[in-house]
């Protein structure tokens, strides 16, 4: 029997993106991290904490100031109340669902995912040698997981949603998120929201599950609007009846995150800045969604994050030989929609806008004549 | 029936660290990292980087450059040849325990661990719902794990030890580690050596498991000897077979680690600099092994790391009392032996020697006036 640590996948999308970083000339449009840095604040303090040789560990949950930071942040964002003992620094959001999965799942009750998703999300629970239930998505519920789909399963521990998602940009109704977190609530399993791409929000607002609910577990990090992929500073808001089972899961597995970046974090709510990066990928998104529009179809509008989720059918039902074609013959690099599950992954692409309108609209131009060629 | 991941502990001393920091003038004999700042060439190179910019993540194996320079160092070190394509950077040992005991323990075979040892080897084998196997250890064969204990032992998959060890700075000898290494070839089943404390030695020579073959996993990182702990960069080196695996379970889990202090770390192999750290720490261990040698007896001539195994059993038969009365009384923080197993370690405190000699002094003078007072 094949044992579920032997079926973690590689991400296809890090192969391609290792044969385009060999083509000086690729358009990349691949890319999940924002290309932009982060705030001068954010680099200043950083410089400080390595003058001031912050390099002893940091307790486990991670710098206090930083988890108040975070709190205050909820409370002026989301206007709710959580108090910085609920907030626990994790060496990125994968630190966070590593400890999230171990200690909400177990051999009998699993983590439900979406069909399509972020690939790593199956990977850690095959690495904790379980098997994840998926639920496929379509653009029939807007590629949403609704609460109805739930009735049919059994054997749930947690139940885990990303708005905006990745790979399609979408973002969750208030109605269905809310809707499913008290399903989630009443059928006694939990509710897991990855909020990473909040922030990167073009049209109307993004709901944190803490909304609705304090009985929820919300994910996030610095490494997508606050542009600080590298500095693997992530964290999760935990149910008071959770924080300390999950303090010494962190104690024991990570010790702490990086001592510097995360007093770099703490200057990382930069309003003035952040305004700005959203900006940035408001205008590409634009650009990209009306460029793309005359040349695949789109399921879903990307609403969120920086990704859009194309349908190729017209062209092909092979998205990884898509991918590679395209790369190889007009050297842009895409992500074949297989890396993030088997439903339907076959006839989409996830393609980013981590770069400038003149790269995607040279992208843009490439995928034409790469088109017309077919 | 308690799952594994209940098991998992906290460390106590970190409780007792958190009370020792209430107190202005407490003495600190429980610290785990050096009080020595890294090299001034790996804090520029540090503030470099981030003036640079180097905010995206590196390949999931770590920076080239950096693997590099650690089987460079390797070749000096130890004479052995180790292909930078067998070597993983990770967020500190921590990552490199995870992935490690993952991929080589399943449910059928497990992971030998010394009784007492660092406590947290257990606790990533009961997160991944594993259940180790402890050889007690003891004075009778200087706490090393020897050959011939293995005999009666079922359903191994992997034997690890740690030399220079904690919790007793003992260092093992080259004729048991070199039977160790042929005896797990010979019975199917892994080696693996934590070196994270090779570099703090002080009498002869710490041997790489390499040395003896290349079919080991050896782990070791920045922390310690480099005095780089809240910089979370640690590595494996792995035999060929494992690399691949290795590498597809670290992009997912952990994508990568901190950026920044990848690049520092390019600069850590400063061997003017890591002498005066040996030097200093063998100073320490000179005056405190002699100081405690009077009021304690001392099981195993701590010829590295920076800790000292004390049998306590003159004064105690509990050494987690024994250790909070000290603290509160006398305002001395020490390791209480029952952090590390359940071997003996009731009548056993760990004393580390990471502060200056005169805290140390004050230390001895607070225990030997404590100990009268018993």
């Amino acid at each position: 029997m094949e044992r579920p640590i032997e079926k973690i996948t590689p991400f296809i999308v890090m192969d391609i993106l290792a044969r385009a970083r060999q083509m000086p000339d690729a358009v990349h449009m691949e890319v999940g991290e924002p290309d932009l840095p982060p705030s001068e604040r954010v680099t200043e303090a950083y410089i400080k904490a390595i003058k001031d040789r912050r390099f002893f560990y940091t307790p486990a949950k991670g710098l206090p100031e930083l988890r108040e930071r975070i709190a205050e942040y909820y409370s002026r964002e989301y206007r709710v109340n959580v108090s910085p003992e609920r907030i626990i620094i994790t060496p990125g959001t994968s630190g966070a669902f590593l400890v999230v999965f171990a200690l909400l799942t177990n051999e009998d009750r699993t983590l439900v995912l979406t069909d399509p998703s972020y690939p790593c999300y199956k990977n850690f629970m095959y690495f904790l040698n379980r098997e994840p239930l998926f639920v496929p998505v379509s653009r029939d519920t807007d590629y949403e997981l609704r609460a109805e789909m739930l009735d049919a399963l059994q054997g749930i521990g947690a139940v885990m949603i990303s708005s905006p998602s990745n790979p399609t940009g979408g973002l969750y109704s208030e109605e269905t998120l809310k809707n499913l977190i008290f399903y989630a609530e009443e059928h006694g399993y939990w509710f897991i929201s990855d909020e990473i791409y909040h922030g990167l929000v073009y049209e109307g607002r993004a709901r944190s599950a803490l909304e609705y609910s304090d009985n929820v577990v919300v994910i996030n990090s610095f490494s997508k609007y606050f542009c600080m992929p590298g500095f693997r500073i992530g964290w999760m808001i935990l149910p008071e009846a959770l924080v300390r089972k999950a303090e010494v899961v962190v104690q024991n597995i990570f010790i702490a995150a990086n001592t510097p970046a995360q007093y770099a974090a703490l200057e990382a709510f930069d309003a003035p800045y952040l305004l700005k990066v959203r900006e940035t990928f408001k205008e590409r998104r634009d650009y990209l969604y009306n460029a793309l529009r005359g040349i695949f179809e789109i399921d879903v509008f990307p609403e969120g994050a920086f990704y859009i989720w194309a349908d190729i059918s017209r062209y092909s039902n092979d998205s990884l030989s898509f991918a590679e074609r395209l790369l190889a013959e007009s050297k842009v690099a895409v992500t074949p929609g297989v890396d993030f599950g088997s439903n339907e992954t076959a006839n989409h692409i996830r393609l980013a806008y981590t770069r400038s309108i003149s790269e995607l609209q040279e992208g843009v131009e490439r995928i034409k004549a790469f088109i017309e060629r077919l």
